[in-house]
């Protein structure tokens, strides 16, 4: 028998030989890949949840996951029109049910004569199906004013996340000081993180301005661009707005003057745009980075390289488990771009029903359509809701002395900042744990509200946060709010 | 205006900047990497088809896409009940409905039970619906005459490749001689060698013996190993069966070999059994990796490292559109089981539609549901269809001189091997061609039939191949295979 030879150790004759793939031998960039939404603490929860199942008595009767943008998983309802052309798609024998729309019926029958063999079990096309494509094209169209969109720079994704992927993929190159680096936001959403440490690219920090509601500011911006340049190449910019778990909308001054700024120092624009249907305040409105590029006009317009992201699991369609979104890409090189389609060839197709549902919320119906009425209800309840709740929890957490919470201006999150007082940061840095991480374990255990600490997303240091959603079903949203003040205040006593 | 630094040329005064990404900074393995299946010869395919929408006169009135395992694509029916419970489960208001039986009713029920919300419109755990893993353990359970399955060792995947590739950059590391490298079947299903490009691991080569109906002799693994260890560390070793695009089902000792081989030469073992219910041929039995190592006994059983692959996109679902599919790990470390299911989380969840009908698929219903008899007649009749029309591909392909087929015992595809004259081998050097590469090609301009070049999956120096699959519909499958033979025929005159 021969044994293994290299980097195993070799097993005592009679002892057990060790396993091919261990940590020590498994991929590096893999086991430095975090992410927060899904980690620790939510694993934490999950054991609750199951002692609570099991009967074992605890201060508090239910787990509150706070800590994931799943507003269905909290309550909310679909929409009844995306549903409809779904199922109808999914089972074209209810195509002769009296039970469905005219319009719902319509739309599914030309959808389905879109696919292969008239069925969703068909792979589409790699970047998603030509019609579909075309949908999403009008909409961003609609979007913008008019501004020309071409469905061969739509490739529909399995969510937004696969094609931020995708595009971080296309840009990764070099070694060691030409290594490739990306600045993201700090805070961030961690799938950047979690990309650019799986890809081995260089994560570049650029701060938001906590003290301006987060504003993005460019000389922040050089800041981080010119200490990059000593150690990697730096060749994308992202930034996520409205903004998670920030919430920040940004104006319309700052997109241009990021353009500028990208176009200046030869940054590809990564767009997170996935909560652009999600702006409440009073004041702030959605500018798409297309829309603010084009209008700019000369030299921007045509040459500045754009991708910017949407998705159906945010909005008001928060169709999260269905898996589906889009990329635009605006003057992309043709070459380039041909290596994207072909990439995107290897996984067959994003996931036909995700499709389906993103070209519903593309063209939502027509105010001469049956189904208007009602989506428009249904779309303006869901939105008005997520306002009152963005509102409330800005409101309560502004309340607690303490706790400092900014404008809600967007997205699904509040991003609080919690003073912690030193005898708490020295106790959790006993434990071998972020001050935040400690703090949010405690209120997880004493009030089985889940939520994500700030460090999980990166903050200015010696700040502390916590990202927790404003999904909450409305009748409970205040109650936790102000039980979460309440630990909050009775934590500081404790290490006071 | 600060001009990029570094690799780019700086821009003429008054000329046009480069872009920021291009072929030249691109990720050079993204590059490299290339997918046969929806590769060159299918974008050929598309422009005539396009060019048949514009009324241009062709030798043919349809193009055959006959390059894809889409089985649904090509006009095969989706099982009803699986389309039944899916329905059901996006658009809950039908669980009202007369026209539903009650066993899917009460299959969507449960499902939903077990969804965030009680929608499909939630994120799952990351490893997918506790409850769906469940019904797949007993699935495998069953499967393997008992042998138990522990739901947490099992992962839904958005198809199977998703998982595959999970796998693989669980086992990249290293660099230079140390670089990860990973035996793969010659010829093979493209996904491995683009996943390999892409990871920039090293694709060691194993040839399947075509003289032997394609049986993996374990000699040759030997010998590919061996040769590897001088530039590379090989961790793992990659099966298909039964085989893409091979067809064959390899035997009880073959499969006992390489489960030997395995753990003497210590390789991590990918065995991609997707097609495990498309088996064909008299005499021909799948024989799960899982239930053979199990039954090995010591050490195999309990040490040997494992990854088992499936995927509702074939079988008797052909579901592809939906990408639902699952990996079990068997004899995983810990740890980085672990790292795996935090790598998953980034990525969120697979889609839920495609859990749901993995679900159905791998729990039928039973003889006492109302469902059974409609359920087992579909299948049955979509299994004997593939069956009968693999049959018939051997057959015709085997009358036709210069074209040699090897049994097609299962999977989707026959991999014919044909001879082609050396002055059509000439001219497609001239071309910059592979030869069979020319040759479809050329099929496809004169036939409209879609095949994809064996160049494409590999296969041994100066042997050309083609795969074409079964999936036609069978009253145009005797004659696609004998216009594809009278084709061959007329290329052979026309360059002998």
């Amino acid at each position: 028998m021969a044994w293994r030879t290299g980097d195993h150790s070799q097993a005592a004759a009679g002892g057990l030989k060790e396993k091919v793939l261990t940590l020590d031998t498994m991929n590096p960039c893999v086991r430095k890949v975090e992410y927060a939404v899904r980690g620790p603490i939510v694993l934490r929860a999950l054991e609750l949840e199951q002692e609570l199942r099991q009967g074992v008595k605890k201060p508090f009767t239910e787990v509150i996951r706070a800590n994931i943008g799943d507003a269905q998983a909290m309550g909310q309802m679909p929409i009844t029109f995306l549903r409809q052309v779904l199922a109808l798609c999914v089972h074209p024998d209810l195509l002769n049910s009296p039970d469905f729309p005219d319009d719902a019926k319509r739309r599914a029958e030309r959808i389905l004569q879109a696919c292969g063999g008239h069925s969703l079990g068909a792979y589409s096309i790699s970047s998603g199906t030509q019609l579909i494509r075309e949908d999403v094209a009008r909409y961003i169209e609609r979007r913008d004013g008019g501004i020309p969109a071409d469905p061969n720079n739509i490739f529909l994704s399995t969510g937004a996340s696969d094609a931020i992927v995708t595009l971080l993929k296309l840009l990764v190159a070099g070694e060691g000081r030409t290594r490739t680096g990306v600045l993201i936001p700090i805070p961030q959403y961690p799938l950047y993180s979690a990309a650019l440490a799986e890809l081995n690219a260089v994560q570049v920090d650029y701060y938001l301005d906590e003290e301006r509601a987060w504003a993005l500011d460019v000389a922040e911006l050089r800041r981080a661009l010119l200490q990059a340049r000593d150690h990697c190449r730096p060749r994308a910019l992202c930034i996520i707005n409205p903004g998670n778990p920030t919430g920040q909308v940004q104006t319309r001054e700052c997109i241009e003057a990021v353009i500028r700024f990208a176009f200046e120092e030869g940054l590809f624009l990564l767009a997170d745009e996935v909560y652009q249907d999600n702006v409440y305040a009073e004041g702030s409105q959605f500018h798409s980075f297309k829309k603010v590029l084009t209008e700019m006009g000369p030299p921007y317009a045509a040459r500045q390289e754009l991708a910017s992201f949407h998705s159906v699991s945010k909005g008001y369609m928060g169709e999260c488990g269905f898996r589906g979104g889009y990329v635009e890409v605006v003057n992309m090189d043709a070459a380039v771009q041909q290596q994207m389609q072909k990439l995107r060839s290897v996984r067959l197709c994003p996931p036909t029903p995700g499709q389906v549902l993103l070209d519903v919320a593309v063209s939502p119906p027509a105010p001469s359509d049956p189904s208007f009425a009602q989506f428009q209800a249904e779309r303006r309840a869901v939105l008005a809701e997520l306002a009152a709740k963005a509102k409330l929890t800005q409101q309560v957490f502004n309340e607690a002395p303490g706790i400092r919470c900014n404008p809600v201006q967007g997205a699904m999150y509040s991003f609080p900042r919690v003073q912690l007082p030193p005898r708490a940061v020295q106790r959790a840095q006993e434990l071998g744990l972020a001050p935040d991480m400690f703090f949010c374990l405690r209120l997880l255990e004493e009030t089985g509200i889940c939520v994500v600490p700030g460090s999980g997303f990166g903050q200015r240091e010696g700040t502390y946060h916590f990202r927790m959603t404003i999904l909450p079903p409305m009748e409970k949203l205040r109650p936790l709010l102000e039980t979460l003040s309440q630990f909050h205040a009775k934590f500081t006593r404790e290490y006071s």
